[in-house]
């Protein structure tokens, strides 16, 4: 879970760069990375654990000149958080100066590792996959442009012989020193890469005749919206954009068989709701989540015993105001979320607390009390925080306790860059639903179709069509048809050690 | 608005201050401080700029050994937030070696400067009126207990001589080397303080014979619940309560004519929603609010023309909720708020931009397009961001806006410690309410009654009776009946200068 | 070990402590404190570990606005050094809001930490002896001021009672908010302090008519003579000198019976040469301690022997190139010192390293071969250091080692403000010279006789009359007359613990 | 101006390479750098701006884990001082992973700039030649290795085609990752590089039965010394020295016309006195200056008439000391050098100050009082300081005052890595003796000879033989040939801009 931004202006982006980051936090709290280039070809980069208002400081943001930037924040996964070497952006300085960042997974890092160093002769100083990512990229642009200058052709060569080395999920910006912007996406466009403009006003041309287009590319249109870029289009499936200093953009299709079959936890859970992405609405979606899931509800139980919907804040919010509207039942808030709740010292000599999630959330009493309550929630991962979740509930005087998944039962690891836990840590792995249930302590437990999450995203189809969805997670069918038992065998013992 | 604790504890209590100052956060973002005391009388003492999980490291946590502590987070008024030696707890060595934080604001400020340097012979080295506080307390116990030991009755009676000498609102935690922990309130009861107990356990007992009850006293009642403490019950207005370091309280009566009119703001905005104060539950208080509020709007307005109720996030959401319940209107969320927004960077050389509300909040499209909105929110202040709130509604389809303020109409300033604007500032200052939708771009415009605030605050009344509220804001009628024109005239010019 | 520095100027005076305190860095190394004062009163404070050039920053030096200022720099005795709250300059707000640096070491601390808690009611935070000073003298302003302002004769009736209070070593320098700079010495003179004026000149008078003498007192004359300051003469025993903001000096004599019997370690060892202390030329000093030192050689050994006689750098240099010339033997350097070495890392799983003199001193073998070399060093405290120099100097290929001490024997512990180890830790305590040549290793031990330390000294009088000096840690006499065994047990005990 | 180290261990190197830096501080106080590989071929650097002792962190160190390790101790010229993209250690990727540190100056970075932007496509992100040398090296690896593995055979003919392409002065260190430690020295031997070994002593071998030899190369053989290696030799002129990981030493001579003609400099003022270069001692060279040096005034003035020979401290001292014995005067050390000094706070509304000579040396009048004294110094730059410390002998009473440096006359830039500013600010530079005499203020002046200086250095040579020495600064004649004076035009012009 990562958040990405590429810029070009007709004068410094830093402030726009982190403008933009402020806008991607949610996808992540890590880590913070800029970089920027000057007309010289000077590369700067700046990186820092923690989020982006609490880390980059003034005279950092004054190290940051230039027009062309990019931009990261990281969700580190774990054990990896303390490594200031898993920091993005990351940098080579052959050929041409190179500086990227990335948002996704690869999933044949090992063949690369080994590739690099015994073929390419490249170090690989991190256990990053965007480090190897970087690499293929110079190697690849290393290899194909040869003695003679760099061409749009050879960059887009380049990235062609990198989309076939690599496999996995992959939303990139790159910087190439004295060049210009990079941007590409997967071929399976599982990770979102929008692309904006803003072209120059009347009265700037009059001050600066020379001004140009300003581009940028971002995970999500938020970030166009906000600094005034029309929406040009997403940067398609395995397609590459390359924009030069003076804002003349270049692009083709890089892949052999692209399709469209993005991530369907950005619209369960990670993009903020305010965003279209792949042409649908992230909001919407998750309104048609409700209403789907509104009906399996009412298959599955006598909906009129039920007094009160309430979702658990923040994210389940819109699909549970349309559980209740779909079911004319009253929606009522009746958790608080406190915003400021951080990691808890734990003192020498003092027992090590259980941190619960009553110092996150806390339930009022008023809206609880005698009430058969029906939860919604965008989705249940390990189930720990969901069967506190209905202890509060109970507590806090509730009669009964509904529990409802705005997604459909998480069976599967995740290894498109979405931070979700190895198999024996999912609840709903190998577990029929009224066993889950049980677990929980719920009363009842409604889980999405599968085939209703698929419908409430694609429904949202415009002009765009995608080809399908990556719903892996929830089935276990992968759509980059590399990944085996043994890679996710090999994942789960890494992260367990 | 500040947030303040304090706690007598069986071992080290610098976790839970920190604890608990996060769960009192949303009281002050400015500032964050703590100090405890030893056995040996040492005095340990933190102050620092930002939030508690921001600014506090493992390293200042192990500076802050000792079993009595407390805490305080800090709402820098403009203009100060730079200064550190602004920063609470304030400390004095003389008598006995003190150090207090406090909540509330003094309206003899210039009274008690003078004093203080001129016949006190102390030094008072910043501008806050908490020092000015602590050294009026210090100087009444140095004059009161004289060569022989500090005693119960000393203490208590140097309180009672500052409440005779300073004037405004306080809720004050103060630690007095070698003796204990001593908190008291106004002598109306302006803001709020909560005593709470925690009896050792038997298995405690077990292991320490020796432990004795924990103290806590803070400004809001979520803290005690958090920590597993029992609700003693509010402290008194005029009242102190002294704790000794082996747990033994003693508590007293200073005030001459002690009345309970607390500051209805606590209710409309400040506290937290969970929180209990006076008795009255804050959440259940808007509630009230808001089923008040839909009547008014029913008064004046086709409310059958509305299509949708919309709080403002996030302290509005409970009227919204009640208002839309009251008039059988459907509720929903149409605006998303950005929880990751901070100061913006200003780079040289590039322009200032205005700093919208737009990074903060974003309108959901499909939630407005054609429908006339009721947008609720607690209160208009300057009633820059309301305009703002009602133009994004605008642009994203709403047909008609409508505004409802849980709050009356602020047309004075507040001098009790909430941040509130001078008169000049205030959009309601001087205007009727057409005047103010005008300016605000509304179709209607309904404010609560004054009355209706009134009620729907003291209709929450359990056991503990309230003598009244101070409404002053929306009323100019100031409880503490020494706030006079040329007063408020001298904080507005000090305040624009 | 300290160096202090106070300062009263027509303009800001920050920069000139700074560059004053570089100048006594020699006097300690291990923690920097300043303080101003503005005409408004307003006090600010910096306290730092470290060196100054290492620890202030141009921010730090932003917030000293004022012209009343001064300055400290510490060497910490052990275990002392970790603490913040040991830090000078301290400061107490009652009465008046003072602040206070200190040269020197209190011997009836225990007497006064009961006094202050339970007559004075007075809050001591720290182990410090300079708290309890600035609290002595803070509560004998207050009962001597009482409810009326404060004058010069109250200024110095309090400090008059304060010498009464306060047994041992002390130079002072405080500002009283609002007042000014106030300057005493002990009864003895035992810690130096000097002071100096700069009389503004035509042209400073011409732009700025109202500009006043500026005053400056310092622990060395070093900081007049850079500062371009005149010398106006030493601060006298018991004396008090108060400087108010305009530049008028008012002085009186405090003690009852004042005798100037200066502490000689400055003349050894800690001040620096080019410092006039008390009318006697430190450098001057040092050369007629070789004098005297040479003919004591010259009684006891073959003199013709000797090939060469060297300094251990840098204090014994001017010692050993007087007995060089009295003996009439050339004189060489030997000895390369190392500038930059600090602490060693040692790192987990290694083994601890020993620290050798190695690192910091080289012997260059070309002047030892063969030689019969005469080493000359100021002082010998714990004989560690001697005894590798020694080893050193004979695998550099000496023929002979002979040691000469400046000083004689140090057999006692210093308790007034040198930080000399306890009795069992002094090579010289309870042993006779041959025992510690053999266990330094030397061939010969030559040490000055306590009578030639004494005339080297005093024989540089010039108009100033000296009544002594304390040699306490060569004889065992304390010119306070107040140090007993037990005292000295205790601070053993203390020390070791 | 810098140092170098590069070390093999047995176990962490981080330690060493930190007592290394301490060891080499003289030569560069502006910025530390370390570099260390584990055997997982992963590197890790540090860079800080400041002295080691003041930036390393016990943090940092623990994160330089791994066996093979090299440091770095760097004199900033002017304005680079700022930047930290100029501080080494410099890291490429690709290929293999090379750190690299650099001692000396390249004269044709101009050529080399360009060619690796054009030709080897690599980016070089700042204006270090130490940036270019890594890459042009990098760049010769990647040719001659091709697809196979790297061989030693390989990294020789890369440092040879290294040679062909850079011209000037450098020492270098650096670390392939996997591979192993590589050092070379320049065709001339302009700059130092020594080369150690520590051999596992049997109780180490008991431990482990597999350790190695352990090897270090440093700028100065006092490293070795002090880290107990024997000396094994000098690295040659030309020659390259690889190791790997597990201690074994290759060499080559990887240039085709190598001679030894070292910087004259480092025996007049860089090196320290105990280190023996080229086979020549430091210190002894010293002593041959000063004796050959008294034999020169002897010739041009009535030496009758000085009364005594006085160092300026630090480096003077064996020169001033011979010239004392060999004139037979009186040697005596009249100036006191302050270790303290460093920057000075210039506050805002504060008039800039002239940085006087006086707070770093000071004059004992005693010493200068009525007498005719000769200052010797090593050597004289810009004259500045010089001219200073004469008006101090004179203001301290001096007679007469003759000066006379060990060095020749400085009349040309220093092109090969020494700290000697543009010709125009050389107070030789174009000045016959006597006028500089005047612009001094001397009475009498007298230089060094370059016949002399070249006798006094090469007259130490051991078995090694020397075929010159670089005397440029002298004589403006440039050992390696390439030097023109449109280069110098440029090298001027850039530091001037």
């Amino acid at each position: 879970m990562c958040g990405i931004v590429g810029m070009i202006g007709n004068s410094p982006v830093n402030q726009d760069i982190y403008d933009a980051l402020l806008l991607l936090q949610h996808r992540g709290q890590d880590s913070t990375g800029m970089a920027t280039a000057e007309a010289s070809g000077h590369l700067h980069l700046f990186r820092a654990r923690g989020q982006v208002r609490e880390v980059v400081r003034t005279r950092d943001m004054r190290a940051l000149p230039g027009a062309v930037g990019l931009g990261h924040v990281r969700y580190a996964t774990r054990g990896a958080a303390s490594s200031e070497e898993e920091q993005q952006p990351f940098y080579v300085n052959s050929p041409y100066g190179i500086t990227l960042v990335h948002n996704g997974n690869l999933t044949n890092t090992r063949e690369l590792t080994d590739e690099l160093r015994n073929r390419d002769r490249r170090h690989v100083n991190s256990s990053s996959d965007t480090e190897l990512l970087l690499n293929v990229l110079a190697s690849e642009l290393q290899d194909t442009t040869g003695p003679t200058d760099l061409t749009t052709d050879g960059i887009f060569n380049a990235v062609a012989a990198t989309h076939r080395r690599i496999d996995g999920a992959y939303a990139v910006v790159a910087i190439i020193a004295h060049h210009g912007l990079l941007a590409f996406r997967d071929p399976f466009g599982i990770r979102p890469l929008v692309l904006g403009r803003r072209r120059p006003t009347p009265q700037q041309l009059e001050e600066h005749p020379d001004a140009h287009d300003e581009w940028v590319v971002a995970s999500e249109s938020l970030v166009l919206e906000n600094g005034n870029y029309e929406l040009v289009r997403e940067v398609a499936p395995g397609e590459a954009v390359f924009i030069t200093a003076d804002g003349k953009l270049y692009s083709r299709q890089c892949a052999e068989h692209p399709v469209l079959e993005p991530c369907s936890f950005e619209y369960v859970y990670l993009a903020r709701p305010d965003s279209v992405m792949n042409g649908i609405s992230v909001y919407d979606s998750r309104l048609r989540m409700g209403a789907r899931l509104a009906r399996t509800i009412a298959e599955h139980m006598p909906v009129e015993d039920v007094d009160v919907v309430m979702p658990i804040p923040d994210s389940a919010r819109p699909a549970a105001m349309e559980v209740a509207r779909v079911l004319d039942i009253e929606y009522r808030e009746g958790f608080f979320k406190n915003r400021y709740v951080g990691r808890t010292f734990i003192m020498p000599g003092q027992a090590v607390r259980k941190k619960s999630v009553r110092q996150k959330l806390n339930a009022m009493s008023t809206e609880f009390s005698g009430k058969h309550v029906l939860l919604v929630d965008d989705s249940i991962v390990r189930g720990t925080t969901s069967s506190q979740i209905i202890e509060m509930a109970r507590a806090a005087g509730a009669r009964k306790v509904t529990f409802a998944s705005a997604a459909p039962p998480i069976r599967y690891p995740h290894v498109y860059g979405i931070n979700i836990p190895t198999e024996s840590e999912l609840i709903a792995a190998g577990r029929t639903i009224p066993e889950i249930c049980e677990l929980l302590g719920a009363d009842h437990l409604i889980y999405q179709e599968v085939e209703d999450l698929e419908a409430a995203i694609l429904d949202g189809q415009t002009d765009q069509k995608l080809d399908g969805l990556d719903l892996s997670c929830f089935t276990g069918e992968y759509v980059t048809g590399t990944v085996t038992q043994e890679y996710l065998d090999w994942v789960a013992e890494a992260q367990e050690s």
